[in-house]
């Protein structure tokens, strides 16, 4: 189905349950997205950090979308993550991605070299020519440190190459300075941020719509939140990214001298997911450590104090 | 005069306007106070990295202090910064700012060493037990790479170590995970913002303050928009703060071949303050590098189209 | 051939030459393979990233190995890269490599991840239980962030997961205390640098090898390097060095107003290469920026200077 | 007493001992001096970032160069730090060792600022103008992030600006890049390395003299290890190398739980020099966190190993 112009609203980065034996699980996939379209969302979009796409095989990745295409059944879009180092390995995934029904592809910048950003131009116009889907930059310097420059983007929005950017930057002075130079566009484009403690502000400055990782498992919330601000009713949207920020304190439960907090922050939402009965296991995938009892018991606890459990 | 509790509103950083030879221009300096005072700013933040504090010996970092403390004539409190590189050179600086009549300190966490948090707390504990002035720890990791944890800042708020932090870190994740835990403490504490572009959200999210460098240019601009926060009326708010977004353009008129963004911004805001007749002179301290005609005449084009000249 | 057990030698990162439609050039690579082989080179590690890992698709990662390992006829060990950023996918690759003949593997640390040395020990150890090849850690922070600490090292090599490390981390003191812990443990380990400005000094350290991106240009000088070194003529191994570290220049030659660092220096080597008639064409992958006549005269005239021409 | 040109040999970055009060312990200072001078090192280095500069007050740092330079009475040259955060501030550093005896000047490049080539080169040609005295710059990115570009250091070099640079960066490439240029100056310059495990290499890569913190511990050895490469006697140069590596192990003494790599090397090295006697107590300056029990056995089982207790 075709992408609205410009993209909005709640687009939650979807989680890549596993089973034990570290196989997508599909029916735990098709049943979160469920949850997730219940909840009202207006897109999904799998293959991002949030689904572990880093430590998905191609294979997997493919089972990924294939389940979360079929599974929405044309009810609202699907956009597909292109995460990978440079031009040739993102376009493959992304024909891939339309091969396998996407609506719409969200491509990292080149990484592991040392960039400039005439290349990121070339890379993004590279996949404009071949792949006929809407395209998204990615911004997430937590994981891909390459970074956009505003004019980049916008030469690059002006130019029809990109649709959109997702920002996880954080920079919220870059993403004000872009949304306020998107006027002097001629056509539309969508911010969507990633920044999912800080979603009321981004509204309030103009962003579009949100990528907010702890929406898988409080999707309702981030759906109020959206509604709320676009009702102008911006106190009533900040309580509820309040209790929001309150419960994302259950991404660091796990212990920061044994794992990662990339570990800690996926494996407590997958406990979650798990407690809340919408996957069947909460493995993370390798080499993300798993969390112990205590980090479990800490999630559950949290749960609970939000009123989820 | 004593400062509120919690501290709030608008407290521009102030710039600190030099004569040809480099000296404190102490007269542009009164004139720069007064613009502020005028546009009814809440407080004053001198030596701060816009007030060029990393430039300044000792003894004009003194001669600021004084003149703006002299010219406030007590209508607003002042705040002074206390930036060195660890623990017995900031109290120095904050001992002096004691004796010249400032209201509060603005203090940096160690820097120039690989440090760790709890040496952070030990620094401010320091600090606290040594100068009896409300204090403010400051997280700006563009001048100073020491990143404040959030749990170090709670500790340090609630053993009534610290009175405040102004964090100009772009973090909104961490910045909220403290502001929604502030009503765990049992007394007052300040989060004021110093990244200028997204104040609005930094307001709806609950921060009770500004540090806007650009405040300086526009302070009457800050002040309607944190009315307008407070009032509720939100819309009106981000709107100020667009406009205000579109002026901060003026902070890349350098040549970035030429000049690092240091140069540039400050050299524009002082450029701009010396075409709108508060400063005598537009020059920034060495070693940074001068604006060129070019860069001046686009500054003067950017503060028409913001209808300030 | 199985792989000496420490590694030692020349181990040049070699390039993949790409023709003008950017499919990997077979001839060029036999060719290239036989210029270096004929410089009596030790080994030959194939899709590091001098070897443009990053931009090439599956199926020419996999051309450029069953090519380089056919052109080698058994004459010298082939490494080949297992460049991705987590495990499963990293796997992928290193099945792959050893199902088309490769000697061995030099798998990345997990990367576009906040990750932890425990994890890091259990990529490692996955890949040593499903892949029957010597396995090498490469530290390349310039293209891969994720830092490998020298415990995790050591205790890797103690339990015979890891066979040796390739080091361009320019980290010379974790090196060093690396090196020096060697003789504990009981088992051959190589620790090869990829620091090709400072190999006289790693091999007087004790490094076994060294991976020289400008190897592929003039490998001969490496051995002569090397076999100095070997000998104990260090003066004579620290003049080739500096012969070598003026060529280097040519790295350089890409305008960094226009083009990354990456895209100068592979840029400048494909150039040189093709200049030297080793290779067809001196197009380097997307996204990467071409050299401009200028780049390519520069190149030229080091390769004079150098009396390559 | 004038500074040789070049500068060359065993330059230790001199420690500075305080009392338990925290004031500069200058019976203690005296006695490092003269057990440095004891065992032949060339020059003294004060105030460098093992001499915790960054912690010690204006009136400290004073008390630091006269004390050495009263206890050094000639017998060698005394080069003092001048490591603050921008320009002037560096300048009135530089004037006080001046008029204090030092007979060379140590300078940080301008942090705290987003910085440029252009404004690092501006201010070293203002101290050069300003101060009469040797004038080396220091590249030191673990404390002070500001890189020190080869073109820029050259071209000062050429100018007559700086004298030398010493280099803690680690960027073995660059330095090499760095030294085989430097028989294009018509003038002498110093390259020193403050990498203190990789000596033998830059020494063979033609640097002129070394900076050793260890040094303090252990100045004999490296006053070996600089003759016996001077000699040409690189493998015992190596050895002697590799033993102190091995010895370089007491700096991670300090539990990273609790205290920052800072706090642990220096403790470490204070706690050390204690326990041979040369200095009367092993404090080291807030914020930095002191050595437990465990960690100073730690240390003494070291040099009990390197048998220098």
């Amino acid at each position: 189905m075709p992408l609205p112009a410009p993209l909005t609203g709640v687009v939650p980065p979807v989680c890549t349950p596993l089973t034990a034996s570290g196989r997508v699980d599909v029916d735990s996939l098709a049943s979160l997205t469920e949850h997730l379209i219940d909840a009202g969302v207006d897109a999904l979009f799998v293959l991002g950090s949030t689904g572990e796409a880093a430590c998905l095989s191609d294979g997997r990745r493919s089972t990924v979308i294939e389940t979360v295409v079929a599974a929405a059944r044309g009810r609202l879009p699907v956009l597909a993550g292109a995460i990978d180092m440079a031009t040739t390995r993102v376009l493959d995934h992304a024909r891939t991605a339309q091969a396998l029904g996407a609506d719409g592809i969200v491509a990292t910048a080149p990484f592991c070299t040392r960039t400039h950003p005439a290349e990121i131009a070339d890379h993004y116009r590279r996949i404009r020519a071949a792949v006929d889907l809407p395209l998204f930059a990615c911004n997430a310097p937590a994981s891909v440190p390459t970074e956009l420059p505003v004019d980049t983007v916008l030469e690059l929005a002006a130019d029809g190459v990109l649709d959109g950017v997702e920002d996880s930057s954080g920079n919220t002075g870059a993403l004000r300075r872009l949304l306020v130079r998107l006027p002097t566009l001629d056509r539309p484009f969508s911010v969507l941020t990633g920044c999912e403690l800080s979603v009321d502000g981004a509204l309030l400055a103009g962003a579009h719509g949100i990528v907010p990782g702890l929406g898988n498992l409080d999707p309702a919330a981030y759906v109020r939140l959206y509604e709320r601000a676009r009702a102008g009713d911006w106190r009533a949207a900040a309580k509820e990214q309040d209790r929001l920020a309150a419960l994302f304190a259950l991404t660091d439960v796990g212990d920061e001298r044994l794992m990662g907090r990339g570990s800690s922050a996926l494996g407590a939402l997958k406990a979650a997911l798990h407690l809340l009965g919408v996957i069947g296991c909460p493995d993370t995938a390798p080499p993300q450590i798993p969390l112990d009892g205590a980090a479990r018991d800490a999630v559950r606890r949290l749960l609970e104090e939000a009123e989820l459990l």
